[in-house]
């Protein structure tokens, strides 16, 4: 029992809920209408793979080709409510919002439309599986975490089913439990995972299927019908709240510029779409610095360029946003690194600089126009490998640095009058936990109840996608694609390997694009948007996010 | 005329709303009842100081002594409506969220209560009075700052007016614009300031009359006839959203030790109340480390005994909140840093470390136990008088490397046994220019219609104080508290200077005695409590702070 509001609700461990916890436990979760009636389950044609479709045939000879699913209304063939089944489910990777509303649906569906079902929650991660460290999921024990942020019901892990020993406990697992599916939440990755266990089990005749859903804030993981991965809309939507007061506080003192670096490692898609929430002064785009082949210099040069028209217009302040991963766009940087890491690895390196000698020319050149604290950070912080750890270079310090050292030059040289003032701030952690939004939510349930009918009606190697998504959640459309379809190769130590593509920012894509004409006008104008706290209720709270509507925009 | 959510509306800018902003614009604004129909203005009895009365009395000659005034509704003396006022209004320091409220209160009780009455908005901070720096406020001015976060409406500024020929210039202005009031809305600092031009207005027989505003984010401006600041109920909200959402995280990966440092720089009131909404492991509270005289050591054992025993229940994770002023309140570091400023001061730091012989003993041991980087901190960061930047040390990066370090040889020792990772975070800015609560939105426009009352009423040198917070607005109590009766002295140089001392958070108050009966549970079982988005609408809109509540049930 735990206290909630005074009211004591059952549930596994003492504990207490805030105001707003406690009203989002019990609002219903709305259903696409073609789960709310008798459907069938249609296969459409058979399918490829997203790039070389002979070595996916070879590394999946029983999932290949298969179709895709798409649930329609009515039809002949009605699943059977005398159906039993025992599904386990497993949270993979990194937290996203409405986590718990996917386990939520898949429990939903079967107390619904099977009977006397089985549900187990594995914990921890995929290394639940393979320890078989689990839960036996209940209609108590899942209650307190409906429409609650965070991955806490059952945790979640970074572990990975890769040998063949993995395979083999992974095996174990399901067969001690007499599974009849597995549900795999998790993000490029995971879902790459879930694809092979799925081809692993087939191959075996054994009778567990597999179902994946797309899992990241990052937005990384998408196609043309999975359209966004969940967490996504409320990560965007916390980070930009934050943006906004800080953008406000940016305006009402008017004499510091504000460098946010914003979680999103690969891909720049949670930038893009904060930029579009709140209209920065200057956004960084990792894959447009790709593309341009933008060196850190020239990105430091566009920043204090904006700085320096904005302290003529009489602008002494400002919000950039930078994405996590900026530096691995950047290839000068990653030269660099990857000599530090084998000059490290081999020579030591001497107070006087020696060292440096080792260093070609260009990075020598790159290495000396760091910051020294960016240099010390290189040079001392490295993994037990003995690597550079390029995910601790605080990269927003780092622009922050270069930019004021650029900026005192110019103030030397007479063309740059005013005080610079920055703060730095890193958006991360704190939105991947949050409550889920409404779209989370509702998106989440459905995936999770659409996942629940794929696997009643025997389907494996299928990612439970949800389509239609502009529309109200009554029209939207329930499925499932073929893990194989956006599957390509990367070759690894000489051996290929399957992998799902992130989906990067394209900057011929329509969010891009919509960035790319404002941003000139945002640079120098204000055109700050303070989107809030999220809502729940009201006018505002069934907002959804720039990048899936403009996307699908751009789609139809 | 800018857009807005589509529509057209007037306004001093092209800019666009959210939906969130745009929803909040046209919420009615409820008022105290005695401010709903007629009232009287009376006073109470003679009042006295804070501390050292005697000295109040020299610096404050003409205002010294005066009662506080209530609002009673109905009466004799009720205020005329022909009555014409010219009022300035001047948002000083640091921002806070309802600033725009107070200015839109001040605005619509002069429109209501007055005829004819002019209201002039002093841009960015006393420096606009002092350079005649302002925009005459119209309905369709400020129209679009209602409920909004920020003081963008006019700006705010730190600059003070002090010297003889400051208030020369605040006297040359408020005589140009035949100002009959000002309201300067500001923090302990600002309302000191306040109270000064009162007097010299009224010892000048000028009729300008002064009323002051509380306002900051850090809750430490209060006394028994001022409950609360505003800002520090949104600010509180939105740090514990970020802290509740670090929680789940913490709880859901299973891996992570959380250093949140606070923004509150003198006080550690928004550390106590963001503890009492979220229940973390560890709190560290400013005024009890004083008290218990407790060193840098001693709070790094503190942390590292509750992290070694939580290992031991199987907890590897977990969140610890630290006071942005943390420092300021440890006696041997104030020590050590002022021997710094000292050495530094005169002497070269020598790579060898001839100069620390220079440093007392308790001071070089404690220099020794700093991790490197705030060693180097120390004496690399200095402001241009040479002093040690105490302000830009980061404590919650400084704490977790001593922990670390502290772990590291309780591993050696065998005493601890796991891994240990730390995530540092610092929730600051994000804080100030929130859109304001239901909350701070009504208080700030109570304070402002109240403070329109004060000077209609002929009153000066009185902060606006609106009481009785824990019942409906309508119940709400509506006056003003005499300014001296909040001062104390300070000697600065030989002189007296009148001060508002901060309220600091009392180990003797209900919210402190509240934690710490709950800290230890907190502290190894895991009571967190996810507080979510702040909500303008639903059950869960209307909640008020622990602090407020507490503090208002104790004197009850």
């Amino acid at each position: 029992m735990y206290s909630m509001n005074g009211k004591a609700v059952p549930g596994r461990f003492v504990s207490s809920y805030s105001e707003v916890q406690a009203s989002r436990l019990d609002v219903p979760l709305p259903l696409p209408s073609v789960l709310k009636s008798s459907f069938s389950v249609v296969d459409g044609p058979k399918s490829s793979a997203a790039g070389n479709p002979e070595e996916i045939a070879k590394l999946f000879p029983n999932l290949f080709g298969q179709p895709s699913a798409m649930l329609r209304p009515g039809g002949s063939s009605v699943l059977s409510k005398d159906t039993s089944l025992k599904i386990g489910v497993v949270l993979s990777g990194g937290q996203a919002p409405g986590g718990h509303n996917v386990i939520c649906g898949i429990f939903d569906y079967l107390q619904k439309h099977t009977s006397g079902s089985i549900m187990y929650g594995f914990k921890g991660g995929p290394a639940g599986i393979m320890k078989c460290k689990y839960v036996q999921l209940s209609a108590e024990f899942i209650y307190p975490y409906r429409n609650q942020g965070g991955f806490d019901m059952i945790a979640s892990g970074r572990d990975k089913i890769e040998t063949p020993e993995q395979f083999k406990l992974a095996e174990e697992t399901v067969k001690k439990f007499d599974l009849d599916g597995l549900v795999v939440i998790g993000g490029d990755d995971s879902n790459t995972n879930a694809c092979l266990l799925a081809e692993h089990f087939r191959g075996k005749n054994m009778k567990t299927q597999v179902i994946g859903c797309p899992k990241t804030i990052d937005g990384d993981l998408k196609s043309k019908e999975v359209p966004i991965s969940f967490g996504f809309d409320t990560a965007c939507k916390l980070y930009s709240e934050m943006i906004g007061n800080v953008m406000m506080d940016a305006r009402s003192t008017g004499k510091y510029y504000h460098f946010v670096r914003l979680m999103g490692r690969a891909a720049s898609h949670i930038t893009l779409e904060c930029a579009l929430q709140t209209r920065p002064n200057i956004t960084i785009i990792g894959e447009e610095v790709a593309a341009k082949k933008q060196t850190l210099k020239s990105v430091t040069d566009y920043i204090t360029d904006i700085i320096c028209k904005r302290s003529e217009l009489g602008f002494n302040y400002g919000v950039i946003l930078i994405p996590e991963g900026l530096i691995d766009f950047i290839p000068e940087v990653q030269q660099l690194i990857s000599e530090l890491n084998e000059i490290l690895a081999h020579d030591i390196v001497d107070e006087a600089g020696v060292w440096k000698q080792k260093l070609q020319s260009q990075s020598l050149e790159l290495f000396e126009f760091l910051p020294q604290t960016i240099q010390e950070q290189l040079l001392l912080e490295r993994d037990p490998h003995g690597n550079v750890q390029v995910a601790k270079i605080e990269t927003e310090k780092m622009l922050l640095q270069m930019v004021e050292t650029e900026l005192h030059k110019r103030k030397q040289e007479g063309t740059y009058m005013r005080d610079f003032a920055g703060k730095t701030h890193f958006f991360g952690y704190e939105g991947r936990c949050g409550l889920p939004t409404n779209f989370d939510a509702n998106y989440c349930y459905a995936l999770g109840y659409g996942a629940g009918a794929l696997l009643h009606s025997g389907k494996t190697g299928l990612i439970s996608s949800v389509g239609n998504l502009a529309a109200p959640v009554e029209q939207w459309t329930v499925g499932g694609t073929a893990l194989t379809s956006l599957m390509d190769v990367e070759r690894r130590h000489g051996k290929f390997k399957p992998v799902i593509k992130k989906a990067m920012v394209e900057l011929e894509g329509a969010p891009f694009k919509k960035f790319a004409s404002f941003r000139d006008e945002w640079a120098l104008k204000n055109r700050y948007v303070n989107p809030g706290p999220i809502q729940f209720i009201g006018s505002a709270a069934n907002t959804i996010n720039n990048t899936l509507l403009l996307e699908l925009g751009a789609q139809a």
